[in-house]
């Protein structure tokens, strides 16, 4: 009997990618990914190169994206039975086979791996080979300490309630905002209130070849971010003081 | 003129290292890593077997750890005298070489590396390489899915006020604390006031080959957990529910 084995891929620089992640890609017989209809997918893209040759390619075409809102209940609906198919498809490959499921970022923390892991969880054996997170590579890419000494570090979706984001941002020290894509706006205006919007960055496409990163301040508030796009708030937390020049 | 490169080691298990990680270790001159006196450190640990047999290793040895307060004013003049010793011997160095700073975990999380990035990054070029950080090791040893839809992820230290721990705890849905270490009775408390003790879980040595994972509920309160040791909650945001057998 085979395993489904969840492999983290990393932020996107494929040399992100962990030592043991690279083995399993190489070695997989199947390997299944998700991705938006009619896209290659970010987490094919990242593989580019690294996948034997025989390798059978499983792709997971979501079925809606943005036409349904998330809330609805016809949006669950669809993806509740998008997710039991191919969770159903993955089990019956697993009776040969092991199949590498492909995960942008991390298997376990806001992906879509998981919503396979809790269905397959207690019918298979279910590995995770864990990886960077999208946000490390963000930090990277500003090249700035994170979180210092006793900081505490929040991490939001820029999806929730401007209520909910505001209290979040004052309790927070250092602040990762999730899913900026069209919330940006929001996101812009509750920092503001909150007095932090002079310390906000905005990194794009994190690590990948067309990563940028802005003064959040100095962006357009109507400006349509990419999916791959997150804020930073820096934290300042205890430090031993440099002793002066 | 080199360049300082602090490269994340990831949670401790060496495979679970970055391939641009690997990279850097395998052609570094010049190696630096933060221990414990009279320890061997676990940096270096966790690169045996993967340097060059031609680096020179540059040990900076910790001159105290808990034998003051962190918190008070000697702890603080003794930490800053000794990084900005360190700070200006690896400066020395850049002016004939590259040197690689080890770091456990990430590099901008947390780090010792933080205090030479500081001093170092006006002076001289300084690069990270990015690393799994502890807690995605940690959460991938329970191997459930830590964050859901729009959970809130909370990162906080055993170490703050109990106030402070428990007003964190309230606002989070995914929780991790940090440095559990000797306030270990603390950090149970604080979750059990806001009751989420039976959700929470001690990971010790995680990813590494005496990785051991407990229900905290059921851990000792007086017991003394290693400096790797982290306690997670998971989240259990919106999701498409299954649709049943």
């Amino acid at each position: 009997m085979g395993r489904i084995i969840g492999v983290g891929l990393g932020p996107g620089a494929a040399d992100l990618m962990t030592v043991r992640a690279r083995e399993w890609l190489g070695r997989a017989r199947h390997v299944a990914y998700f991705r938006k209809r009619g896209h290659p997918g970010q987490a094919r893209r990242i593989v580019q190169g690294l996948l034997a040759p025989t390798a059978v390619e499983h792709a997971m075409e979501y079925p809606v994206t943005t036409e349904l809102r998330f809330d609805s209940v016809a949006y669950n609906d669809v993806l509740a039975r998008f997710y039991d198919e191919w969770a159903a498809r993955l089990l019956a490959l697993t009776a040969h086979d092991d199949v590498v499921v492909l995960c942008e970022g991390d298997p376990l923390f806001y992906g879509s791996f998981m919503h396979l892991h809790v269905r397959l969880s207690h019918r298979v054996a279910v590995e995770v080979v864990p990886g960077l997170p999208g946000m490390v590579g963000c930090w990277a890419a500003l090249g700035m300490p994170m979180t210092w000494g006793d900081d505490v570090l929040t991490v939001v979706l820029g999806t929730l309630p401007p209520d909910r984001l505001v209290a979040h941002m004052q309790a927070a020290d250092a602040l990762v905002v999730m899913k900026v894509g069209r919330h940006l706006a929001q996101v812009r205006r509750a920092l503001d209130l909150v007095g932090r919007l002079d310390q906000a960055w905005l990194v794009e496409f994190g690590t990948m070849p067309q990563q940028r990163v802005r003064r959040l301040a100095e962006v357009d508030p109507d400006e349509r971010c990419p999916y791959f796009s997150l804020v930073l708030v820096h934290g300042h937390g205890r430090r031993p003081q440099e002793r002066g020049a």
